[in-house]
């Protein structure tokens, strides 16, 4: 018989799983400290006990900030093999997580292709795919439904779940009662979810049976990944009493999952205005105990469609250094259509460079080694290592190969009046004349 | 004969120039307030006597972000006509400024060109067109040929100059005598200035000369843009003696310069982590008594290559919410290669963007404004007034082009799952199934 049932139940008992010594390894971190941060829920190592081909690994601030990266087919975008190349692309770019968002087709196959073949932490919205699965109107659905289609999920091996339990009948009646958003509930499954208690008079599902959902992701180690349906869809509504309502009732919930040992991730904004980043953060971490923050964005600005990886780098940064321990990445396609490969990566490479900004301004341990190096190739003016340090080295490198400089040592743009070259040459006792 | 010499002098005396005029009027600010930060120097008004083709713009951070853009010839790229090219597309995207770095061919005729044709403020580095114009080893420029080449750039009507004068011989010795920097003096004119010292045993000429310079600024109303040579370059060396010692250089000499009605702008790091950002605004303006910091990035993380739009949009942003009045642009060619006209683009969106949220941050009034007109639009499904409110419309347009949706009034993301659109109906007393 088993020792454990999930990793917070293991880590609660002081047993190390292999996924805690994966997760030490990959933090270089003692796999002591791994298993107090999880058993403490500050910790989440999302593995679902069916994902065998999973690389896990550890979502917490006290960690490297992780990136997710949302794919999936839709009604405009049919094909899963083309999802299924993307999938691969995110994985050898350093996807730490995939959330699949199909909503056509095959989903369960699809799923379960991911199951067998992924690395990647992966997760899925459960709303979503009932209404493909079921194909009938929405308001035709039962409770009984909705808590199978999270079922379904967890035994396809999907590693977290986005739940959106915390929009339930008072933070429903709040939003409506206040009626000073301009953009209303953006989330997807939140809308699906406020439709279906509208039409229905009935409580959220998900919320009025709990227990149940927590019975089913705890039989097969799946993490609640606590869905924001209240997350502001712009800059407007950031921070308003529905948000924070529904934030307190996931800190709520978050209690709840964990007397249970189920791990909890909680979801979070959105669209934001910089100065009202660190505070979340902080009320996040405060209502919700320390359990990690998944953020979308922020996105600082809502004035730049075509370049939203741009705006939810800049507020994802600030979020990584106060605190968010898992950032969604959001690419130039986002608000205007469904990604593609190249929109995808574009979107890796914002995520990871806000990541990595927030690790460095968070102290994280070692962070700063990659830069020092990254610098010392630059002082040396060694391409190849600075290409090959780079945090996506395809661009530098063609960049470089499309504008070969005059003399090899410099670059395009100073030319001979580079100012590495010259300060080597001064400092080494070398005259200089810049018309060498 | 005239009332007053510079935009400052005006300001002391309560003058209201036709210049300040503009200003109030494209800030929407009382002119009397305008004048006050003229005179106080927290705003400078760049206009050379001889720009006649120029729109003002106010540089402060009590006013709208400003962007900069950087352009101009060199030996490995030598067209001025593509540089042109250049600066029309630069002014039509909204390029506040735009500094000509050229270092190859008739620099001066493509000045005057600027100075003729050009709406956007201008800026130039006299220290290396010095090198070009002179066409001598480094060592062989005299005191008085550096002087010249300032002077030279005020006749030619550029409405500020960047001069590394705070780079003299004992923050030369603090540099030389720490030595625990792993990039050095990355600053192109710095290094420069810095070899010439080196080499020549004397003073710099234009901290040697302060008091001459300013008699040349003053004569045509140019603003000096007191250069940074010790700005840090990489995130290993941000803050550090060397940047701290030239700063409080910067001060000292921003007072003489104000003593003499000339306006100052202070130049400001590079890279920098985001957890030093802050206080490095905070110190400049105490140390600098308030005059506009004029910073390039700051890079958030040297590890990107190829993506510093991103690293400096990030570092911009904060750095402009906590006071910065003007931003350098950083284009994906930035460490790289001579930026292209796309780059260039790219370049620019980036560094909006940063101003733009940096403006929402420190509350600048009524710079939400153009957010909630676009988040009515997106509520609105108003596809047309959202290209137009488009910081950059032209991508969104493309991208919507090419993946047309299903339904005209979702987009292919989430196809009939739109929550905006769910949302509407179903506030709107409709019934929702999803699957219409």
């Amino acid at each position: 018989m088993e020792k454990y049932r999930t990793q917070r139940d293991a880590a609660r008992r002081g047993v190390v799983t292999p996924e805690m010594e994966l997760v030490a390894k990959d933090e270089s971190r003692p796999v002591a400290e791994i298993l107090g941060l999880v058993a403490k829920g500050e910790v989440a190592i999302p593995c679902n006990r069916h994902h065998q081909s999973i690389a896990p690994k550890g979502i917490g601030r006290a960690l490297r900030t992780k990136i997710n990266v949302n794919l999936g087919s839709s009604r405009d975008c049919q094909s899963h093999d083309k999802e299924l190349a993307k999938v691969r692309s995110a994985e050898a770019m350093g996807a730490d997580a995939i959330m699949d968002l199909s909503t056509f087709g095959d989903t369960q196959g699809f799923r379960r292709r991911l199951a067998a073949e992924c690395r990647a932490v992966l997760g899925t919205v459960p709303i979503y795919d009932a209404l493909v699965h079921l194909d009938k109107p929405l308001a035709e659905i039962t409770s009984d439904e909705w808590l199978a289609a999270a079922r379904m999920h967890c035994e396809d091996g999907m590693d977290f779940l986005t739940i959106h339990v915390g929009l339930n009948r008072a933070t429903a009646e709040r939003f409506k009662r206040t009626r000073d958003r301009i953009t209303n509930i953006v989330s997807r499954g939140g809308s699906l979810m406020f439709s279906w208690m509208e039409m229905t008079g009935e409580e959220n599902p998900y919320y009025a049976r709990f227990d149940e959902l927590l019975d089913i992701c705890r039989e097969h180690d799946v993490t609640l990944s606590l869905g924001d349906a209240c997350r502001p869809g712009c800059i407007h509504d950031a921070t308003d009493a529905c948000q924070v309502e529904e934030l307190i009732v996931l800190g709520e919930l978050t209690r709840r999952a964990w007397e249970r040992d189920v791990q909890v991730i909680i979801e979070g904004p959105g669209h934001m205005p910089l100065d009202q980043i660190e505070a979340n953060m902080r009320l996040q971490q405060r209502l919700c105990h320390g359990a990690p923050f998944y953020v979308l964005g922020p996105l600082v600005t809502d004035v730049a469609p075509g370049y939203d990886h741009i705006t939810s780098a800049i507020g994802g940064a600030l979020a990584a250094w106060h605190g968010a321990a898992f950032l969604c990445y959001v690419t130039p396609a986002e608000h205007l259509r469904l990604p593609s490969l190249d929109d995808m990566r574009e979107g890796i490479v914002a995520a990871k460079i806000a990541a990595h900004a927030g690790d460095l301004a968070k102290g994280l341990p070692g962070a700063g080694d990659w830069d020092q190096a990254m610098s010392q190739a630059r002082q040396a003016l060694d391409w190849e290592a600075m290409f090959k340090l780079a945090l996506e080295p395809e661009k530098p490198r063609r960049y470089r190969s499309e504008s070969p400089p005059e003399k090899a040592d410099t670059c395009s743009m100073c030319g001979d009046m580079c100012a590495v070259r010259n300060m080597n040459r001064i400092l080494g006792g070398e005259v200089v004349t810049a018309r060498p």
